[in-house]
């Protein structure tokens, strides 16, 4: 088995190898093939002929998910992992519900921009610019207000309001990827660490 | 001296606008200079030192537009136009309002691809592959559905509920452009129209 | 079988996933490995060591192709798929024949400027700019003339002469595209098409 | 008045011009504004409401080039400079006339991979790939023939026919620059010229 | 004149600057004209007759900078601001001077991977992946080792040996942007900062 | 086998093909699989639960390679092959050792600039600008100075100093190229040679 599997990535090196290189898509679209999706971040196609609405379709944002997290937020992600039409098209959406006094703590899409939408409620929103100045660019938005968390910046929202609130979310690539400061802060050896 | 500094911008927009395009800032962000904002192409930045929340900020998407086209939707449009932070960060969205039988009728988005989420109501949504395979890809969707509609295809969206429907919508460009399939037929000469 | 193909897409992902991602190709060039070429959507290389002059040409652009379309043109295209050696490299090119008052219908290439060079004869050539305007930019040309015809809008030429007129055509893609309008506007449902 | 804008803009370009490149437009298109071209590199737009056909149209390539060069050849390019409709749109095309022969000298298009289709006669064409294989690509073409040499090698094509040879060029880019191998080595201090 | 050229840069950077990026420059080079650079963001080219020798050199990285961080490191860093000629060009290059138990702290560059070679010395260096799995991927590193630390991740070094260190790095990009953890958490509310 | 070989690629192209299209990668980083390695152009992720720190490590740049050139140089480059993790990652760096009068002599790196520290010695170095201007920039450097050889133009250094002189050098590619000027000129027909 071994054998063969390097027989195969042989063959695959010698008549498939160096593959990538484009800029924009070269064909209508490349729906993600979810048979052979074992790992995320794949990006082979499904067959064009075989493709069909269902590949661009995603149903359930009208409902909360039902992961709540221990800041008191329920975020329903809907990127190439869940429709998998989004693969190679660049956007993504989320939905988020917030309990009272829920947050969404800091943390950073390294390959997205994010544009929220308040469907419902009061939000503190903001972002911290990167450094020497390290300004807080913060406001508190209302149902119908729209912000924007330029991509590579850490930024948070916190349900400042009486009751629930609910976001959707754009985010401008089909794989924003998620750092989570403190996560990420906890991670990190203790002598680098700041006290 | 402030008349001439507007004078000079006005120049240089309406002379030397429409410069060019982001892969990746070269900052945190470039939000859209609004004064010299004469014409819709300007990528020009304001003083990152008087960026403040409102630029990042818009206001208003709960209620639907207060323009009704001739087949029956109300658009609001949030690009780069009504939200200059959004310069340079690759998304924007979209209200649309669909009356009884409304249609959002058949066009393109040359630069972006759209996400829609269904907030309330039931459309006929779809788009058409290129040639030569021309296949519908077209289904009905209700409250709470999303459908991706890829980039540079024809698509239409038609409310086939009992009541209005609203929908919300990504796009991966901060100017999406819009090429309307019947106005742009109209246009062309006679002689080379299909009939 | 169908578990070997699964077992060899897992291999495949476990293995070799997550291709993508570089502007600007890693080597001198990436040949379309012609053996493997069942769908025409395809990136892999042919070995190196094993490209020849060959791969890099493509003979007979002095003569017509011989299928005639309904509105009376001939066309030739040599992309990726003709002239493999094309590929990853954003360019192709293509012969049109236009019989007497030929036209070359009213379509998009989603990818590609179209750059035209009239060898003989005479064509009314032109596009339709995006919306609001929908202006028509359009002219006669003749022999020796050249023309463009930006990425994303609906164009179109007629021979207008009193004899053939033959064009070369430059494409800013590997794999332009194409959008039939009018094949396009057939395959929408009834109920969004304008009448 | 008209004079300061001119001046402006002369200005603007002396200094400041030679600003960026497009990946994706903005808008429809991007017409260099011929007024303020000063120098070659500048990529401002013209004011799209004033934007009409020959913005994108040239005349001539019937003819052949009046300079001739030492080495037998006239070529007319037909980029940036001589189209304005051009700029943003990555496409660029060239005629070249080759003298019994006639010999277009080893050179490098560093931005842009050359598709060349032979008009009429006989060409010797062929590039060297890069270290360490340096191997030589190259075969003789007729009428008819098409041959590519991918961006950034060393390439050649001389006229190895009876009679004239005539071919059409077209480049991936706006403007695709030109290191001329024997100049550039002139260039260089005898020390480190090779003998 | 002289007056008014340095005063129309000096607006049209105030207002204007920050413009955009390449992606495949349309010339050899842009060097960024200095005598405009009043913020750093700036993009505009020297006359490329008047570009020197000097505009592509810097001299002094044998010497530590003369700054030193309350974490015990000096950083000298050669960006596009210290060396105009690396304007457009992707790349930029630091020296740092590690202090005995000398850190730099965990901080990202959201536009750069940076690539470290030890000049002397020891180092602990490492790097946080993202979420879910933020795992640690660290090492010691010793004289003539390198290290990558890719794009966008939280990364750090600290010396841990018995005397100074010193690092060489390449950054992939002219301006790779700094985010210091420490400072930019410091920066948020306290309503949203983790305990 | 061959039978298999087809077969598999068959079965690629069907379930998998259509691969490329991101600017920006998708995952945090796409570690090279060195197990499949056998060509150098490959693009394959490692599993990244399996990666490790020293796939982002190289050692031994503290000592100078040991095969020396004919023109008196000895080269040691890290590029994707030596370091697995830098794939996707656009950078790369190299050590230089310059024997008395030693000669990296003209070449050009068709997909990197090349950003260079003087850590001991003189050097005369330089590169020549593109048609028609073919302009030589040059300075003598020493130790501690930098200097910058934009991506695509023919360069070089020279040992001018009285002892040997060793150089860092950071490309802005993980796989820079290289065309030796003097190895492309010998490979061209005699035809075509400049004398």
């Amino acid at each position: 088995m071994a054998k063969n599997i390097i027989l195969m990535c042989l063959i695959f090196t010698l008549f498939c190898s160096g593959l990538a290189v484009e800029v924009g898509p070269l064909q209508d679209f490349c729906v993600a093939d979810s048979t052979s999706m074992v790992m995320p971040s794949g990006l082979m196609c499904k067959n064009p002929m075989q493709v069909e609405a269902n590949d661009f379709y995603y149903g359930g944002l009208n409902i909360p998910s039902n992961k709540t997290t221990p800041t008191g937020i329920n975020v329903a992600l809907v990127d190439v992992d869940q429709l998998p039409g989004l693969n190679t098209l660049g956007i993504s959406m989320a939905r988020i519900d917030y309990a009272l006094d829920g947050i969404n703590p800091p943390h950073i899409h390294p390959r997205a921009t994010e544009m929220l939408v308040l469907i419902e409620g009061s939000l503190h929103v903001g972002f911290v610019t990167s450094n020497p100045q390290n300004r807080l660019i913060s406001r508190v938005i209302h149902t119908g207000d729209v912000f924007v968390f330029p991509a590579g910046l850490i930024h948070f929202q916190r349900n400042v309001g009486n009751r629930i609130a609910v976001a959707l979310l754009s985010l401008s690539s089909q794989n924003p990827g998620l750092l989570n400061i403190r996560d990420a802060v906890e991670t990190l050896p203790e002598s680098v660490k700041f006290k």
